[in-house]
């Protein structure tokens, strides 16, 4: 397979799609809308996980599993909540397989289920209905529990990543005894994900909330965190609701507070998923590959000696041995590329290709001199390094590729918002620069879908660091207070 | 709820039941034969997960995933494998609900998948399916790949842990060029689950080959991992198999050797599961609760102080921190456990309850001394310790304690494997004594099924370092040249 990819700026979209399959992150299977990640991309993924789970596990959060499976009759107790999934669930309906007279493997309809079962969508549901055991008392509060699951949307129109029948995801699921501490709870769990996109993704977000046709089918508030793709596109790349008591009143989820009184309890949930992996890719990657923030690289450093024949190898890796060992020491991950099955061109194209931050080449000229060539992935630049230098220089260049991935995301991104004042001026930018859109809005549903109908925008987020400002709607000229962030989105 | 769990001598079966309750490891959903891992019992799980997926790593297995659903062709294209799981499966007929005349919500009939989607009851079909696109030529292979999953059979008589419809699991799926590699990699697998069974859950396991009977459905051979409980039942803890050409054969997946031909590529699969929780619970823990070996412990030291009054607590509070500090910085997990809601009693039957290795009550008394009282767990003893000999003593108590459960366990084991040569003898060992019976059998499944129609008793295994010893099976008297290992198990 050819290691070239279709450039950025002729069709993004392509471009996607052929890094996440040729960078081995993931691809589709022969089931419909659901992808394989394979082990490159899963190594991601993990590391992203570990991260996550050691900050919710830091801000006091349990990990815990419920069933994949809902009795439909759960999923219709929140109303506003079966709206927004039942459109897109997976059904199981039988529960055997029989052979037919034609040697068929058929459904066997003796084995109908008396109540069919949704694969999860999303966990309220069930989750709720297991803690109405496990609340009696304040005492029992609050519950602060995460699952990391697989879940399935029916989707219409898949990709990888960005939009796929099957995911995974984290789910935190808690329970409070008053409004204001589960409140705080989904503003948290907002700040945790921002943290983590912005200092180990490397990718720049805007926390707002959504508004009230984009919430959570469920929520009262919807806190969420928005990035900015290449192209200009949007992406949700996190949501944290505010679920008020609508759970615990569709599943009868009561304490006893301190004063001896009968309560509901309050909620939130919070998720991020196998989205992130299309995030991440593409935030930094560029034309020739994927380009990886040192702290979710896999291999952050990859050695590739430059050889003839066997004897010049070992001395190589007799060199090199003592420098690997000591950057393993210092927990950073470094692959030795000694394979003789291919040569060190084509392992230059495969390495940037899957991101490494930092290549290391070394020949006998380099033996002969005491250095060794190191290039950046980000920058494409090569500099020769003293053998004696490169540990420390390794680790200062891990750091400063971290930072100066974000720091020209967050250019970007910064370049990227647009204050327009009117709906000409609106459209002018959504179609030639993209990005977001500032924009004051008249606080209505239907302007907002009327501006969804003409120009396919949305309204992204109501930023939270947003000044308050008067002004007027950019599409029906009522007042406002504040501006919102418009933009087209994935 | 009360703490006080029937005997084991009593009712065993109801005994483990209530203790995995009790004990927040797990309980029944609202869905049939699903279960929900608690916070507690998910911690313990979460540390077997982190073991395993290192001694994973560490032999040279990378992770990935693949999708949950099974299309039903893929299913029924390796003959044996659909004959063993078809009829336990859950099915996926539909992907939309709608609202009805009646305002009900019901399955869409418009939205009937063409093909039906099986939920995985294990993935070999849907990876071989996969592997066909990444296998072309010798330099493709070894795949070495491992999935953390959730599967779905469906069993009719369900029991926490041991047997439940979905369960968590790991399952390793290899592609080799050669025969011999394949089988080497099978026999390495048995040997992690052995190494992990005995080393960190302090679990004694014979390792032994499968019977035909008792294969995996598609496997031309099954090593397995056998342990014994307490009630004298075995239990499979682990299986690794042999698969041949089987799934390549179904699925197409061929290379090109070093030499230039065309070869069907070799396959292996293995597993463990969340039944692993069932097993630890009931190799070691008695009547007051869990005993958990301090490996796996999410909890190994707990500390209950002894007060009355804010300010005594203060003093004990004061007095541990650095003991805690000191010990946390070693590793070792600690519980600082000051809630005012309830009394040391309490505490203390709460933590036998759970199974936490060592506990450390500290009171006035202690502080005047210079001491605390040191419980542990497995042996229910108590001594008084000096607070500056403390973390020295505790390194060294949860060492002694993981050897001496294991070596009660083992004694326990060997004490009950009886070698019988009659099957009157087979029988009264069976009902009396249980545990391992070591007995001659004939090789025929013909034997094997009549002794389990008679007994309920299976060949567990035959055990790979078993002796070649002349002798005559126990129940047709034909000849027989080793022993085999027969149980009632789980």
């Amino acid at each position: 397979m050819s290691k070239n990819l279709t450039k950025r700026s002729e069709d993004y979209s392509k471009w996607y799609n052929e890094l996440v399959v040729k960078a081995d992150l993931a691809e589709n299977s022969g089931v419909r809308g659901c992808m394989v990640i394979k082990p490159y991309g899963f190594a991601i993924w993990e590391k992203m996980q570990a991260e996550l789970d050691r900050m919710f596990k830091e801000t006091g959060h349990e990990n815990a599993y419920f069933p994949l499976f809902i009795p439909k009759s759960y999923f219709s107790k929140e109303a506003s909540h079966v709206d927004g999934f039942a459109k897109e669930c997976a059904v199981v309906t039988h529960y055997r397989l029989k052979t037919d007279e034609d040697g068929k493997i058929v459904v066997d309809e003796d084995a109908k289920l008396e109540e069919e079962l949704i694969v999860r969508p999303t966990s309220e549901t069930i989750i709720w209905d297991t803690y109405r055991k496990w609340v009696q008392s304040y005492r029992d509060l609050p519950l602060l529990i995460n699952q990391w699951a697989n879940v399935v949307r029916w989707e219409m129109r898949t990709r990888l990543f960005l939009r796929t029948t099957e995911f995974l995801w984290q789910e935190g699921h808690t329970a409070h005894a008053t409004k204001q501490e589960a409140l705080e709870e989904a503003e948290q769990m907002q700040r945790v994900y921002a943290d983590f996109a912005e200092n180990f993704m490397a990718m720049p977000v805007i926390k707002g909330t959504k508004t009230e046709s984009e919430r959570f089918a469920g929520a009262l508030e919807t806190y969420t965190i928005e990035a900015l793709m290449q192209d200009g596109k949007a992406l949700q790349a996190g949501t944290s609701h505010f679920l008020g008591q609508n759970f615990a009143k569709a599943f009868d989820v009561k304490f006893t507070s301190k004063e001896g009184k009968q309560e509901y309890v309050w909620a939130t949930s919070w998720g991020v998923s196998t989205r992130l992996m299309g995030a991440l890719v593409m935030t930094h990657s560029d034309d020739k590959g994927l380009v990886l923030p040192p702290k979710l690289a896999p291999i952050q450093v990859v050695i590739v000696p430059i050889y003839k024949g066997e004897e010049q190898l070992n001395v190589i890796s007799k060199k090199v041995q003592p420098i690997i060992n000591e950057l393993r020491s210092k927990g950073v991950s470094v692959k030795f590329d000694n394979r003789d099955t291919h040569k060190p061109g084509w392992k230059f194209a495969e390495y940037e290709l899957k991101g490494v931050p930092l290549r290391i080449a070394i020949g006998p000229r380099d033996l002969e001199n005491g250095t060794v060539e190191l290039a950046r992935r980000d920058t494409l630049t090569k500099e020769i390094v003293n053998q004696d230098d490169l540990v420390v220089t390794i680790e200062k260049l891990l750091i400063e590729i971290q930072e100066s991935l974000f720091n020209k995301a967050i250019n970007f991104r910064d370049n990227h918002i647009t204050e327009v004042d009117t709906f000409e001026e609106f459209k002018k930018v959504l179609e030639t620069k993209g990005g977001f859109i500032s924009a004051h809005w008249d606080g209505t549903s239907e302007t907002e879908n009327k501006i969804k109908e003409l120009t396919k925008a949305t309204i992204r987020c109501i930023p939270i660091e947003g000044k308050i400002e008067e002004g007027n709607c950019v599409f029906t000229g009522k007042p406002s207070v504040r501006r919102v962030l418009f933009a087209k989105a994935y």
